[in-house]
Protein backbone atom coordinates (compact mmCIF):
# COMPACT_ATOMS: atom_id res chain seq x y z
CA UNK A 1 0.00 0.00 0.00
CA UNK A 2 1.12 3.73 -0.04
CA UNK A 3 0.19 6.85 1.13
CA UNK A 4 0.20 10.29 -0.06
CA UNK A 5 2.37 13.27 1.07
CA UNK A 6 0.89 16.66 0.41
CA UNK A 7 2.84 19.95 -0.01
CA UNK A 8 5.92 21.20 -0.37
CA UNK A 9 7.92 21.21 2.90
CA UNK A 10 6.35 17.69 3.83
CA UNK A 11 7.89 16.22 0.14
CA UNK A 12 11.32 17.77 0.78
CA UNK A 13 12.23 16.48 4.19
CA UNK A 14 10.37 13.02 3.08
CA UNK A 15 13.42 13.92 0.19
CA UNK A 16 15.79 14.72 2.62
CA UNK A 17 15.51 11.41 4.71
CA UNK A 18 14.57 8.09 4.29
CA UNK A 19 11.38 7.78 2.69
CA UNK A 20 10.64 5.54 0.10
CA UNK A 21 8.85 8.08 -2.39
CA UNK A 22 7.41 6.22 -5.70
CA UNK A 23 6.59 9.40 -7.31
CA UNK A 24 6.28 12.97 -7.21
CA UNK A 25 4.08 15.28 -8.83
CA UNK A 26 3.76 18.88 -9.40
CA UNK A 27 1.86 21.31 -11.16
CA UNK A 28 2.49 22.05 -14.54
CA UNK A 29 3.05 25.65 -13.69
CA UNK A 30 5.03 24.82 -10.97
CA UNK A 31 8.86 25.06 -11.58
CA UNK A 32 10.71 24.03 -8.26
CA UNK A 33 14.60 23.61 -8.36
CA UNK A 34 15.16 22.65 -4.98
CA UNK A 35 11.86 19.58 -5.04
CA UNK A 36 14.04 18.76 -8.63
CA UNK A 37 17.44 18.91 -7.68
CA UNK A 38 16.61 16.47 -4.44
CA UNK A 39 14.64 14.37 -6.47
CA UNK A 40 17.14 13.84 -9.63
CA UNK A 41 19.75 13.01 -6.58
CA UNK A 42 17.54 9.93 -5.22
CA UNK A 43 16.50 9.25 -8.88
CA UNK A 44 12.78 9.87 -8.24
CA UNK A 45 10.44 10.91 -10.77
CA UNK A 46 9.08 14.01 -11.19
CA UNK A 47 5.99 14.21 -13.52
CA UNK A 48 3.26 17.38 -14.11
CA UNK A 49 -0.54 16.58 -12.98
CA UNK A 50 -2.94 19.36 -13.04
CA UNK A 51 -4.17 21.07 -10.05
CA UNK A 52 -7.68 18.97 -9.90
CA UNK A 53 -5.74 15.43 -10.03
CA UNK A 54 -3.32 16.65 -6.88
CA UNK A 55 -6.90 18.43 -5.17
CA UNK A 56 -8.44 14.50 -5.66
CA UNK A 57 -4.94 12.58 -4.48
CA UNK A 58 -4.80 15.05 -1.45
CA UNK A 59 -8.76 15.00 -0.47
CA UNK A 60 -9.29 18.26 0.66
CA UNK A 61 -5.17 19.02 2.41
CA UNK A 62 -3.74 22.03 0.78
CA UNK A 63 -0.84 20.31 -1.23
CA UNK A 64 0.78 23.89 -2.53
CA UNK A 65 1.10 22.11 -5.78
CA UNK A 66 3.41 19.62 -4.56
CA UNK A 67 2.70 15.88 -3.85
CA UNK A 68 4.68 12.59 -3.58
CA UNK A 69 3.39 8.43 -3.39
CA UNK A 70 5.41 6.97 -1.07
CA UNK A 71 4.95 3.63 0.76
CA UNK A 72 3.25 3.46 3.92
CA UNK A 73 4.67 4.57 6.59
CA UNK A 74 7.02 2.74 8.24
CA UNK A 75 6.96 2.36 11.91
CA UNK A 76 9.76 0.99 14.22
CA UNK A 77 8.98 -1.63 16.72
CA UNK A 78 9.08 -0.40 20.45
CA UNK A 79 12.51 -2.24 20.57
CA UNK A 80 13.77 -0.09 17.92
CA UNK A 81 13.15 2.88 19.86
CA UNK A 82 15.11 1.19 23.01
CA UNK A 83 18.48 1.47 20.91
CA UNK A 84 20.15 5.09 21.96
CA UNK A 85 23.44 6.69 20.74
CA UNK A 86 25.07 6.34 24.00
CA UNK A 87 23.18 9.17 25.89
CA UNK A 88 20.43 9.19 28.19
CA UNK A 89 16.99 7.92 26.23
CA UNK A 90 14.32 10.36 26.05
CA UNK A 91 11.16 9.56 24.56
CA UNK A 92 7.23 10.74 24.25
CA UNK A 93 4.93 8.61 24.42
CA UNK A 94 0.74 9.92 23.43
CA UNK A 95 -2.25 8.92 25.85
CA UNK A 96 -5.18 9.29 22.76
CA UNK A 97 -4.35 12.65 21.25
CA UNK A 98 -6.95 12.22 18.57
CA UNK A 99 -6.26 15.49 17.12
CA UNK A 100 -4.27 15.49 13.99
CA UNK A 101 -2.81 19.32 14.43
CA UNK A 102 -1.74 18.30 18.08
CA UNK A 103 -0.16 14.83 16.89
CA UNK A 104 1.73 16.54 13.89
CA UNK A 105 3.00 19.47 16.18
CA UNK A 106 3.84 17.21 18.75
CA UNK A 107 6.04 15.07 16.65
CA UNK A 108 7.79 18.08 14.85
CA UNK A 109 8.75 18.97 18.05
CA UNK A 110 9.86 15.89 19.70
CA UNK A 111 12.01 15.60 15.86
CA UNK A 112 13.77 19.14 16.69
CA UNK A 113 14.29 19.12 20.30
CA UNK A 114 16.28 15.93 20.01
CA UNK A 115 14.09 13.25 21.57
CA UNK A 116 14.76 9.58 20.20
CA UNK A 117 11.21 8.37 19.84
CA UNK A 118 7.63 8.63 19.48
CA UNK A 119 4.96 6.13 20.68
CA UNK A 120 1.52 6.19 19.88
CA UNK A 121 -1.78 4.32 19.89
CA UNK A 122 -2.92 2.02 17.61
CA UNK A 123 -6.33 2.19 18.67
CA UNK A 124 -8.72 5.36 19.41
CA UNK A 125 -5.98 7.97 18.49
CA UNK A 126 -4.51 9.79 15.52
CA UNK A 127 -2.48 7.70 12.69
CA UNK A 128 0.39 9.46 10.89
CA UNK A 129 -2.27 10.33 8.22
CA UNK A 130 -1.31 12.73 5.70
CA UNK A 131 -2.93 16.14 7.34
CA UNK A 132 -0.47 14.77 10.38
CA UNK A 133 2.72 14.79 8.25
CA UNK A 134 1.66 18.07 7.09
CA UNK A 135 1.19 19.62 10.35
CA UNK A 136 4.12 18.04 11.57
CA UNK A 137 6.38 20.39 8.25
CA UNK A 138 7.54 16.54 7.28
CA UNK A 139 8.72 15.83 10.63
CA UNK A 140 7.39 12.39 10.66
CA UNK A 141 9.71 11.53 7.60
CA UNK A 142 12.39 11.74 10.34
CA UNK A 143 11.22 10.72 13.25
CA UNK A 144 11.28 7.21 14.97
CA UNK A 145 7.54 6.67 15.62
CA UNK A 146 6.34 3.18 17.03
CA UNK A 147 2.47 2.07 17.52
CA UNK A 148 1.40 0.07 20.80
CA UNK A 149 -1.92 -1.71 21.04
CA UNK A 150 -1.83 -1.46 25.01
CA UNK A 151 -0.20 2.07 26.65
CA UNK A 152 -0.42 0.75 29.63
CA UNK A 153 1.79 -2.41 28.89
CA UNK A 154 4.34 -0.78 27.09
CA UNK A 155 5.13 2.25 30.12
CA UNK A 156 5.39 -1.23 32.30
CA UNK A 157 7.66 -3.02 29.73
CA UNK A 158 9.94 0.13 29.32
CA UNK A 159 9.82 0.96 33.52
CA UNK A 160 10.93 -2.61 33.83
CA UNK A 161 13.67 -1.56 30.70
CA UNK A 162 14.99 0.95 33.34
CA UNK A 163 13.38 4.11 32.06
CA UNK A 164 11.54 6.50 34.34
CA UNK A 165 7.72 7.26 33.42
CA UNK A 166 7.10 10.81 33.87
CA UNK A 167 3.26 12.22 32.95
CA UNK A 168 2.38 15.46 32.12
CA UNK A 169 -1.03 16.25 34.08
CA UNK A 170 -2.31 19.45 35.29
CA UNK A 171 -2.76 17.40 38.87
CA UNK A 172 1.08 16.86 39.16
CA UNK A 173 2.51 17.40 42.37
CA UNK A 174 6.09 18.52 40.55
CA UNK A 175 6.75 21.31 38.60
CA UNK A 176 8.90 20.29 35.68
CA UNK A 177 11.16 22.88 36.18
CA UNK A 178 12.51 21.21 39.66
CA UNK A 179 12.72 18.27 37.84
CA UNK A 180 16.30 16.66 38.52
CA UNK A 181 18.74 15.96 35.76
CA UNK A 182 19.20 12.05 35.38
CA UNK A 183 21.29 9.32 33.92
CA UNK A 184 18.21 7.40 33.37
CA UNK A 185 16.41 7.34 30.26
CA UNK A 186 13.21 9.17 30.21
CA UNK A 187 9.37 8.62 28.84
CA UNK A 188 7.13 11.36 29.14
CA UNK A 189 3.74 10.64 28.55
CA UNK A 190 1.62 13.59 27.33
CA UNK A 191 -2.83 13.60 26.97
CA UNK A 192 -4.81 15.11 24.86
CA UNK A 193 -6.30 18.47 24.80
CA UNK A 194 -8.80 18.84 27.85
CA UNK A 195 -8.20 15.57 29.02
CA UNK A 196 -5.08 15.12 30.15
CA UNK A 197 -3.67 11.19 31.09
CA UNK A 198 -6.72 8.48 31.53
CA UNK A 199 -6.47 7.11 35.15
CA UNK A 200 -4.93 4.23 34.16
CA UNK A 201 -1.84 5.29 32.65
CA UNK A 202 -1.57 8.16 35.54
CA UNK A 203 -0.82 4.93 37.44
CA UNK A 204 1.91 3.73 35.66
CA UNK A 205 3.70 6.82 36.07
CA UNK A 206 6.88 7.58 38.33
CA UNK A 207 6.38 11.10 38.38
CA UNK A 208 3.76 13.41 37.44
CA UNK A 209 5.29 17.10 36.28
CA UNK A 210 2.75 20.10 35.34
CA UNK A 211 4.07 23.23 33.77
CA UNK A 212 3.38 26.28 36.28
CA UNK A 213 0.79 28.42 34.81
CA UNK A 214 -0.57 31.41 36.35
CA UNK A 215 -3.24 34.12 35.41
CA UNK A 216 -6.91 33.68 34.55
CA UNK A 217 -6.62 30.92 32.02
CA UNK A 218 -5.11 28.04 33.13
CA UNK A 219 -4.18 25.89 29.82
CA UNK A 220 -1.55 26.01 27.51
CA UNK A 221 -2.32 24.44 23.81
CA UNK A 222 -1.71 20.79 24.46
CA UNK A 223 1.18 20.53 21.72
CA UNK A 224 2.82 23.94 23.25
CA UNK A 225 2.69 22.21 27.04
CA UNK A 226 4.08 18.76 25.34
CA UNK A 227 7.03 20.69 23.88
CA UNK A 228 7.85 22.57 27.16
CA UNK A 229 7.80 18.99 28.81
CA UNK A 230 9.44 17.78 26.08
CA UNK A 231 12.69 20.49 25.97
CA UNK A 232 12.85 20.42 30.65
CA UNK A 233 13.53 16.52 29.77
CA UNK A 234 16.11 16.66 27.41
CA UNK A 235 18.03 19.56 28.78
CA UNK A 236 17.92 17.38 32.19
CA UNK A 237 19.69 14.56 30.16
CA UNK A 238 23.44 13.86 32.13
CA UNK A 239 25.67 12.57 29.19
CA UNK A 240 28.74 11.33 30.75
CA UNK A 241 30.28 11.15 27.26
CA UNK A 242 30.00 14.61 26.47
CA UNK B 1 -17.22 50.98 16.61
CA UNK B 2 -17.48 47.29 18.36
CA UNK B 3 -15.59 43.99 17.38
CA UNK B 4 -17.26 40.28 16.85
CA UNK B 5 -15.78 37.55 19.07
CA UNK B 6 -16.51 34.19 17.33
CA UNK B 7 -16.57 30.65 19.19
CA UNK B 8 -17.37 29.15 23.32
CA UNK B 9 -14.18 29.83 24.41
CA UNK B 10 -13.51 33.30 23.20
CA UNK B 11 -16.88 34.01 24.69
CA UNK B 12 -16.52 32.64 27.82
CA UNK B 13 -13.13 34.22 28.61
CA UNK B 14 -14.61 37.33 27.47
CA UNK B 15 -17.18 37.05 30.47
CA UNK B 16 -14.52 36.04 32.74
CA UNK B 17 -12.37 39.35 31.93
CA UNK B 18 -13.47 42.67 31.79
CA UNK B 19 -14.33 42.52 28.11
CA UNK B 20 -17.14 45.34 27.21
CA UNK B 21 -19.34 42.75 25.60
CA UNK B 22 -22.60 44.31 24.24
CA UNK B 23 -24.86 41.20 23.04
CA UNK B 24 -24.14 37.53 22.79
CA UNK B 25 -26.04 35.74 20.03
CA UNK B 26 -26.45 31.77 20.47
CA UNK B 27 -27.84 29.41 17.98
CA UNK B 28 -31.69 29.00 18.71
CA UNK B 29 -30.59 25.04 19.05
CA UNK B 30 -28.38 25.43 21.54
CA UNK B 31 -28.61 26.02 25.50
CA UNK B 32 -25.18 26.51 27.34
CA UNK B 33 -25.75 26.69 30.97
CA UNK B 34 -21.96 28.08 31.22
CA UNK B 35 -22.58 30.73 29.08
CA UNK B 36 -25.84 31.85 30.07
CA UNK B 37 -25.06 31.71 34.01
CA UNK B 38 -21.89 34.06 33.09
CA UNK B 39 -23.90 36.35 30.93
CA UNK B 40 -27.04 36.52 34.05
CA UNK B 41 -23.90 36.86 36.35
CA UNK B 42 -22.85 40.43 34.28
CA UNK B 43 -26.27 41.40 33.40
CA UNK B 44 -25.18 40.96 29.44
CA UNK B 45 -28.20 40.04 27.37
CA UNK B 46 -28.11 36.19 25.24
CA UNK B 47 -30.42 36.17 22.36
CA UNK B 48 -31.03 33.83 19.58
CA UNK B 49 -29.82 34.20 16.21
CA UNK B 50 -30.13 31.69 13.39
CA UNK B 51 -27.11 29.37 12.29
CA UNK B 52 -26.62 31.44 9.09
CA UNK B 53 -27.19 35.25 10.66
CA UNK B 54 -23.77 34.19 12.86
CA UNK B 55 -21.71 32.58 10.12
CA UNK B 56 -22.78 36.29 8.11
CA UNK B 57 -21.50 37.84 11.32
CA UNK B 58 -18.27 35.80 11.75
CA UNK B 59 -17.04 36.40 8.19
CA UNK B 60 -16.15 32.40 8.26
CA UNK B 61 -14.54 31.97 11.42
CA UNK B 62 -15.54 29.17 13.17
CA UNK B 63 -18.38 30.11 15.96
CA UNK B 64 -19.65 26.97 17.01
CA UNK B 65 -23.02 28.79 17.33
CA UNK B 66 -21.52 31.20 20.17
CA UNK B 67 -21.30 35.38 19.06
CA UNK B 68 -20.63 37.96 21.42
CA UNK B 69 -20.41 41.47 20.41
CA UNK B 70 -18.20 43.67 22.28
CA UNK B 71 -16.10 47.30 22.25
CA UNK B 72 -13.11 47.85 20.15
CA UNK B 73 -10.63 46.00 21.52
CA UNK B 74 -9.05 47.86 24.62
CA UNK B 75 -5.04 47.93 23.84
CA UNK B 76 -3.26 49.61 26.47
CA UNK B 77 -0.61 52.30 26.44
CA UNK B 78 3.33 50.81 26.17
CA UNK B 79 3.61 52.71 29.58
CA UNK B 80 0.57 50.81 30.98
CA UNK B 81 2.63 47.92 30.84
CA UNK B 82 5.43 48.92 32.60
CA UNK B 83 3.28 48.95 35.91
CA UNK B 84 4.75 45.72 37.17
CA UNK B 85 3.39 43.83 40.52
CA UNK B 86 6.62 43.99 42.42
CA UNK B 87 8.69 41.35 40.82
CA UNK B 88 10.57 41.86 37.32
CA UNK B 89 8.64 42.56 34.26
CA UNK B 90 8.61 39.76 31.81
CA UNK B 91 7.27 41.26 28.45
CA UNK B 92 7.05 39.87 24.71
CA UNK B 93 7.51 42.28 21.91
CA UNK B 94 6.65 40.95 18.40
CA UNK B 95 8.34 41.96 15.16
CA UNK B 96 6.33 41.31 11.87
CA UNK B 97 4.15 38.09 13.36
CA UNK B 98 1.57 38.76 10.47
CA UNK B 99 0.07 35.07 10.53
CA UNK B 100 -3.25 35.29 13.22
CA UNK B 101 -2.25 31.59 13.86
CA UNK B 102 1.09 32.35 15.92
CA UNK B 103 0.22 35.49 17.11
CA UNK B 104 -2.96 33.94 18.87
CA UNK B 105 -0.84 30.79 20.04
CA UNK B 106 1.80 33.23 21.42
CA UNK B 107 -0.81 35.56 23.27
CA UNK B 108 -2.07 32.70 24.97
CA UNK B 109 0.98 31.31 25.91
CA UNK B 110 2.21 34.59 27.06
CA UNK B 111 -1.25 34.64 29.31
CA UNK B 112 -0.82 31.37 30.62
CA UNK B 113 2.75 31.98 31.57
CA UNK B 114 2.53 35.00 33.57
CA UNK B 115 3.96 37.22 31.35
CA UNK B 116 2.72 41.22 32.12
CA UNK B 117 2.31 42.22 28.68
CA UNK B 118 2.65 42.26 24.92
CA UNK B 119 3.84 44.54 22.45
CA UNK B 120 2.85 44.28 18.78
CA UNK B 121 3.31 46.46 15.77
CA UNK B 122 0.61 48.92 14.12
CA UNK B 123 1.59 48.29 10.65
CA UNK B 124 2.55 45.19 8.74
CA UNK B 125 1.68 42.65 11.17
CA UNK B 126 -1.28 41.03 12.25
CA UNK B 127 -3.74 43.00 15.05
CA UNK B 128 -6.49 41.29 17.34
CA UNK B 129 -8.86 40.21 14.94
CA UNK B 130 -11.12 37.60 15.74
CA UNK B 131 -8.96 35.31 14.27
CA UNK B 132 -6.31 36.11 16.87
CA UNK B 133 -9.07 36.02 19.28
CA UNK B 134 -9.95 32.65 18.34
CA UNK B 135 -6.23 31.37 18.14
CA UNK B 136 -6.03 32.84 21.36
CA UNK B 137 -8.42 30.59 22.94
CA UNK B 138 -9.67 33.84 24.20
CA UNK B 139 -6.65 34.69 26.27
CA UNK B 140 -6.18 38.08 24.21
CA UNK B 141 -9.50 39.21 26.97
CA UNK B 142 -7.38 38.78 29.62
CA UNK B 143 -4.27 39.60 28.07
CA UNK B 144 -2.22 43.45 28.04
CA UNK B 145 -1.41 44.22 24.18
CA UNK B 146 0.01 47.62 23.51
CA UNK B 147 0.69 48.48 19.46
CA UNK B 148 3.44 50.28 18.48
CA UNK B 149 4.50 52.35 15.57
CA UNK B 150 7.99 52.02 15.56
CA UNK B 151 9.37 48.31 17.81
CA UNK B 152 12.98 49.90 17.13
CA UNK B 153 11.99 52.90 18.85
CA UNK B 154 9.75 51.09 21.79
CA UNK B 155 13.05 49.10 22.28
CA UNK B 156 15.23 51.81 22.78
CA UNK B 157 12.47 53.49 25.53
CA UNK B 158 12.57 50.24 27.54
CA UNK B 159 15.96 49.69 27.20
CA UNK B 160 16.46 52.94 29.06
CA UNK B 161 13.84 52.19 30.83
CA UNK B 162 16.29 49.92 32.98
CA UNK B 163 14.81 46.41 30.76
CA UNK B 164 17.07 43.77 29.35
CA UNK B 165 15.92 43.48 25.57
CA UNK B 166 16.37 39.39 24.33
CA UNK B 167 15.81 39.19 20.62
CA UNK B 168 15.08 35.32 19.95
CA UNK B 169 17.22 34.33 17.07
CA UNK B 170 18.56 31.14 15.53
CA UNK B 171 21.98 32.83 14.99
CA UNK B 172 21.66 33.86 18.80
CA UNK B 173 25.28 33.51 20.41
CA UNK B 174 23.58 32.45 23.71
CA UNK B 175 21.63 29.26 24.42
CA UNK B 176 18.30 30.48 26.13
CA UNK B 177 19.19 27.21 28.91
CA UNK B 178 22.08 29.21 30.21
CA UNK B 179 20.23 32.67 30.48
CA UNK B 180 21.16 34.28 34.13
CA UNK B 181 18.41 34.30 36.29
CA UNK B 182 17.89 38.63 36.79
CA UNK B 183 16.68 40.60 38.91
CA UNK B 184 15.98 43.68 36.47
CA UNK B 185 12.58 43.31 33.61
CA UNK B 186 13.44 41.47 30.17
CA UNK B 187 11.54 42.09 26.62
CA UNK B 188 11.88 38.86 24.70
CA UNK B 189 11.46 40.23 21.05
CA UNK B 190 10.25 37.27 18.75
CA UNK B 191 10.23 37.71 14.67
CA UNK B 192 8.07 35.82 12.56
CA UNK B 193 8.40 32.29 11.53
CA UNK B 194 10.75 31.67 8.84
CA UNK B 195 11.92 35.61 8.30
CA UNK B 196 13.36 35.64 11.81
CA UNK B 197 14.18 39.50 13.66
CA UNK B 198 14.51 42.04 10.93
CA UNK B 199 18.67 43.54 11.40
CA UNK B 200 17.44 47.15 12.88
CA UNK B 201 15.36 44.96 15.66
CA UNK B 202 18.04 42.65 16.35
CA UNK B 203 20.63 45.65 16.80
CA UNK B 204 18.52 46.65 19.91
CA UNK B 205 19.05 43.82 21.31
CA UNK B 206 21.30 43.28 24.39
CA UNK B 207 21.55 39.62 23.98
CA UNK B 208 20.56 37.46 21.24
CA UNK B 209 19.43 33.76 22.63
CA UNK B 210 18.65 30.66 20.33
CA UNK B 211 17.19 27.23 21.11
CA UNK B 212 19.07 24.48 21.01
CA UNK B 213 17.63 22.07 18.11
CA UNK B 214 19.08 19.23 17.00
CA UNK B 215 18.93 16.42 14.11
CA UNK B 216 18.09 17.48 10.17
CA UNK B 217 15.20 19.78 10.68
CA UNK B 218 16.31 22.72 12.21
CA UNK B 219 12.41 24.76 12.83
CA UNK B 220 10.87 24.60 15.63
CA UNK B 221 7.15 25.97 14.88
CA UNK B 222 7.44 29.85 15.67
CA UNK B 223 4.62 30.18 18.44
CA UNK B 224 6.32 26.93 20.05
CA UNK B 225 9.85 28.58 19.94
CA UNK B 226 8.50 31.75 21.45
CA UNK B 227 6.52 29.54 23.82
CA UNK B 228 9.83 28.03 25.60
CA UNK B 229 11.51 31.21 25.05
CA UNK B 230 8.60 32.86 27.52
CA UNK B 231 9.27 30.14 30.03
CA UNK B 232 12.89 30.40 30.50
CA UNK B 233 12.17 34.32 30.62
CA UNK B 234 9.51 33.66 33.55
CA UNK B 235 11.77 30.88 35.15
CA UNK B 236 14.52 33.58 35.81
CA UNK B 237 13.17 35.89 37.18
CA UNK B 238 14.74 36.91 40.68
CA UNK B 239 11.68 37.98 43.18
CA UNK B 240 13.41 39.00 45.88
CA UNK B 241 9.93 39.25 47.83
CA UNK B 242 8.69 35.75 47.47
Amino acid sequence: MTRVLAGRRPVLEALRGNTKIRRIYVEPQRSDEEIQTAADAREIQVTHRDRAELDRMCEGIRHQGVVAVADDYPFREIEDLLVGEGRPLALVALDQVTDPQNLGAIVRSAVTLGLDGVIIQKHRAASITPSVVRASAGATEHASIARVTNLQRTLLMLSKAGLEIIGLDAAGDTDVRTLEPSRSGRVLVVGSEGQGLRRMVRERCDTLVQIHQEGPMDSLNASVAAAIAMYEITGKRIDDDR
